[in-house]
C-alpha cells in the first residue's frame, strides 16, 4: 500500500481533494501585474513567479528558475521531463508536511477562489484524434448501420487539425454557432443557429519537448515529450458537421470554440494509476512496428472520466448537476504515446504547448457515452429533474467534466473542472 | 491606359520585373542583428526597419512605424488598412524616381541576393480550403466517376484546418514523408516512404486585422480584413492520403510541409486585375445571402498561376525547368472574401497572421491543372527533356511555382517563386 503523502497545506489533504501533494498540477493564472505560472495544492494556488522571485527555489537549474518566471508554460514544457522532475520535487518539499519555512511559503498562495485561470501555454497548433474505438462504433452505426467501423480504424490512429485560436479555459461561456444546416426534408441547406449542439468528452495532452521538423519520435521516447494530460470540451454542431464534413473533414461544426481545464497534470501524478492498454481482440489486426509498444501493460492510464449537466432551470430550482455519463481513458484504441507517435511518423514537427486530444472517450457500455449524439441509440431522451428533457444542449445549460484517478490507499489524482455555459445565438 | 510609375532602383523598371513600384510586397529577411521587415523593389529589398530607425517614415502614425521596427509582420497586419495604405504611399515616394534623396535612402537597400527570407509572420492557424471546382471535379472523377462533386460543394465553401508548424519557406528542401501506404492489392497498410508525391498549386491569403471570438465578417468587408496574398505548396503524400483521410479528412498526407512564397502582395497592387468573380451556371444553386456580395463584378482577381518542373538529371545537363500548368486564380468557385466570411459565420475567430490558403488553383482545360493527381486523366505520363517521365514527384525534383498579373499598358504585379527540392526520405 502506498504512503499518501501530507501537506502544511490542510485543504489538500482531504480524501476528495482533486489537489493533493502527489498531484502538483501546472496552470497558469492571473493575478496583480499580469499571467503567472502556478501550482494547484489543495484550494490554493502555488506562485511559481513569486517562489522564483523569492528565492524558493535555489538549487534548481537557472533554465527551470527562468521558465518558472514567464507568463505561459511553453518555456518549462520545452525543458524536457528531467527539468519537470527536478521543479516537482521541490515543490513537493515546499509544501510538504515537513516543511520547516512554511511562514514564508504561505505568503505566496493564493487562494483558487481570487485567482482567474488562463490558457496554461501558447497553443501553436491543436490536433484532434478519434482514438476511442466504441465512440467510431457508436457514430458509424448512425451513418452507416451495415459497416460501422471503416477498414483504416484498427491500423491508423485517425487524427485532424483542430482550431488554435478558439481554444478558451473552462468557464468560458460558448455562444450557440449558426452556419448552414440542411434538413433531410429541405432540398437545399439554410443558414441558421444550430440545433443540435453536442459536447465531446476528451482528454489533452500538452507537448513538451518537441521534435524538428523532419524526424520521427519513437513510441519507446513518446512520453517523455509529454508535459501532462488536461480535460478538453470539443463542442460540436451536428446539424453543421453532417452538411459540411465531406470530404475534408469538421470544420466549422468544430472550431466556434474548444475549452480545456486549467491544471495540467503531469504524468509523473498519474504513475500509480497505469495500466494494460485496450487489449486487442483475436480479430483486431497486428499493431505496425512503428506503433507497437514493448510496454502494454504500462501504457494505459485509468482515468475515471464523468459528464454533468445543469440546465438553467435547475440552476433556478437549487437542483445541482446530474451526471450523464462515466468513462475510463483505458477504454481508448489508441494510448496517447501511440497518437503522438503517429503524429510525428511523417516527420511533422510538434512543439512546446501544442495541444493533442485523444477525441470523445466513449467505453463499450451504455453510461459511458461522451457525447450526447451517441445516446441517440437509446430508447428515451435524458430527463433532468425539472422534468425538461434533452437530445442536444439548450441555451443555458452548463456542461461540466470531472476525471480523477483513485483507489483505495493511494492519493486521489484529480483533474479538476472543465466546463461551460451555453449562450443563445448571436442576433444578427 | 493606366501610367507606369518609375522608380529610381533601376531593376524595378525592366517589364519583366515582378516587383515594380507598383507593387511593393512586404516580406521578414535574416540580416545582421536578426530578421527585419522589407519591401520588395527591383532585385531589392528596402530594410524598413532601417527606414524607421533613420527617420526616413517620419509623419507616419507611431504604431505604423513601431510595427516596422518588430521582427515579423502580425504587428502591421493588425492595424488595418489604413495603416497599410499610409505606409505604402510613403514607400512609394522613398521608391519613385521623382525621389530627391535618393543617396541616403539608397543606404538602406539590400541585395536580394545577400538576403536570406524568413516566414513573413508567426503564423496560428493555417486553414486550406477547396475552392476551385475543376479541382474538385477533376479529384472526384477519380474517386467516384458517377457522382464526381458532393452534394454540399456548391453551397459550402470547403475547408479544414491544416499545420501551422510545418510551413516552410521557398526554398527549403522537403523530405519525402513515409506513412501507412495500402496498396490495392494487399489485405493490410504498410509503413514506408510515400509513391506518389505531389505538389498542389494554391494562393495563400494573410489575414491582417482579425475579428474577436463569436463575431462574424459580413462579406462586404470581408476584404478589409486582407492584409495579402501569397503562393502556397501544399505538399501532399497521395497514397498515404487515400489511406487515411475517412472519415476526418487529410492529416498525415499534407502535415509534413507546406512552402510558402516570401513576400505578401498587398491587395492594393492588385487592383487594376480586379475581375468579375467566377460566372454561376444556370443550373447552380443560389448563393446563401451570407455568402452573397453586391460587387460581383470586382470580386475576382486575374491573376496568372504556373507550374514548374525541373529533375536532378535536367539540372546536370543544364536543362531550364519546364512549365507543367498555367491557370488562373480567377477560376475559382468561391472567392477569398467568401471564404474569409464563410471562415468567421461560426464566430470562429481569425487572428493577424493567420494563413487561409485556397486550396489547389486548377482550372477547366487541360494545362491547367493545380496537381499531377489531376493529370492522371491524360493519356500519357509527363516527359521531361532527359527522356525521363512522371506520374508523381521523384527525389531531386524542384517544383516552381510563379503567379503574375499583367495587360499591356499596365504594370506587372509579379509573386516571385515558391520552389522545393525533394530529397529522399529519411533512413530509419
Amino acid at each position: 500500500m502506498a504512503v499518501i503523502k501530507e501537506s502544511w497545506v490542510v485543504s489538500a489533504n482531504h480524501p476528495d481533494c482533486d489537489f493533493p501533494l502527489d498531484n502538483l498540477p501546472y496552470g497558469v493564472f492571473s493575478h496583480i501585474g499580469g499571467n503567472r505560472i502556478g501550482i494547484a495544492i489543495g484550494d490554493q494556488i502555488l506562485d511559481l513567479r513569486g517562489c522564483a522571485e523569492s528565492d524558493m527555489l535555489s538549487g534548481l537549474p537557472q533554465p527551470v528558475i527562468a521558465a518558472c518566471r514567464t507568463e505561459h508554460l511553453n518555456g518549462l514544457m520545452s525543458l524536457g521531463p528531467a527539468s519537470w522532475s527536478v521543479l516537482r520535487r521541490k515543490v513537493n518539499e515546499l509544501l510538504s508536511i515537513s516543511q520547516t519555512a512554511i511562514d514564508r511559503i504561505a505568503t505566496l498562495l493564493i487562494p483558487m477562489q481570487q485567482a482567474a485561470m488562463q490558457l496554461p501555454a501558447q497553443i501553436g497548433d491543436y490536433t484532434d484524434f478519434y482514438a476511442s474505438i466504441d465512440h467510431a462504433t457508436r457514430v458509424g452505426l448512425l451513418l452507416r448501420p451495415d459497416n460501422p467501423l471503416l477498414p483504416n480504424y484498427k491500423y491508423v490512429p485517425i487524427g485532424y487539425h483542430g482550431r488554435a485560436s478558439s481554444i478558451v479555459i473552462s468557464g468560458t461561456e460558448i455562444t450557440r454557432p449558426s452556419g448552414q444546416i440542411k434538413s433531410a426534408d429541405s432540398a437545399s441547406p439554410a443558414f441558421g443557429p444550430t440545433q443540435s449542439l453536442d459536447y465531446e468528452l476528451e482528454v489533452g495532452c500538452f507537448i513538451g519537448t518537441g521534435n524538428a521538423l523532419g524526424q520521427t519520435i519513437p513510441i519507446a521516447e513518446a512520453e517523455q515529450h509529454i508535459f501532462g494530460l488536461c480535460l478538453v470540451n470539443d463542442w460540436s454542431a451536428r446539424d453543421m458537421q453532417s452538411w459540411e464534413y465531406q470530404p475534408l473533414g469538421p470544420f466549422l461544426a468544430k472550431n466556434f470554440a474548444t475549452t480545456i481545464s486549467p491544471w495540467i497534470i503531469p504524468l509523473e501524478a498519474l504513475a500509480p494509476y497505469r495500466t494494460p492498454a485496450r487489449i486487442r481482440s483475436v480479430d483486431d489486426p497486428a499493431t505496425l512496428p512503428y506503433l507497437s509498444s514493448s510496454s502494454v501493460d504500462r501504457d494505459g492510464i485509468d482515468l475515471t472520466l464523468e459528464v454533468y449537466l445543469q440546465s438553467e432551470q435547475m440552476r433556478i430550482h437549487n437542483e445541482p448537476p446530474i451526471m450523464l455519463s462515466r468513462g475510463n481513458l483505458r477504454t481508448l484504441y489508441w494510448t496517447i504515446a501511440q497518437l503522438l507517435t503517429h503524429h510525428a511518423s511523417n516527420g511533422c514537427n510538434l512543439r512546446p504547448g501544442d495541444l493533442i486530444a485523444t477525441g470523445t472517450v466513449s467505453g463499450p457500455d451504455e453510461g459511458s457515452e461522451g457525447c450526447l449524439l451517441e445516446m441517440k441509440h437509446r430508447k428515451q431522451s435524458i430527463r433532468l429533474p425539472t422534468g425538461e428533457t434533452r437530445t442536444f444542449l439548450a441555451d443555458g445549460d452548463t456542461v461540466v467534466f470531472r476525471a480523477y484517478s483513485y483507489r483505495p490507499g493511494f492519493p486521489r489524482i484529480g483533474f479538476g473542472e472543465c466546463s461551460g455555459t451555453v449562450n443563445a445565438p448571436v442576433r444578427t
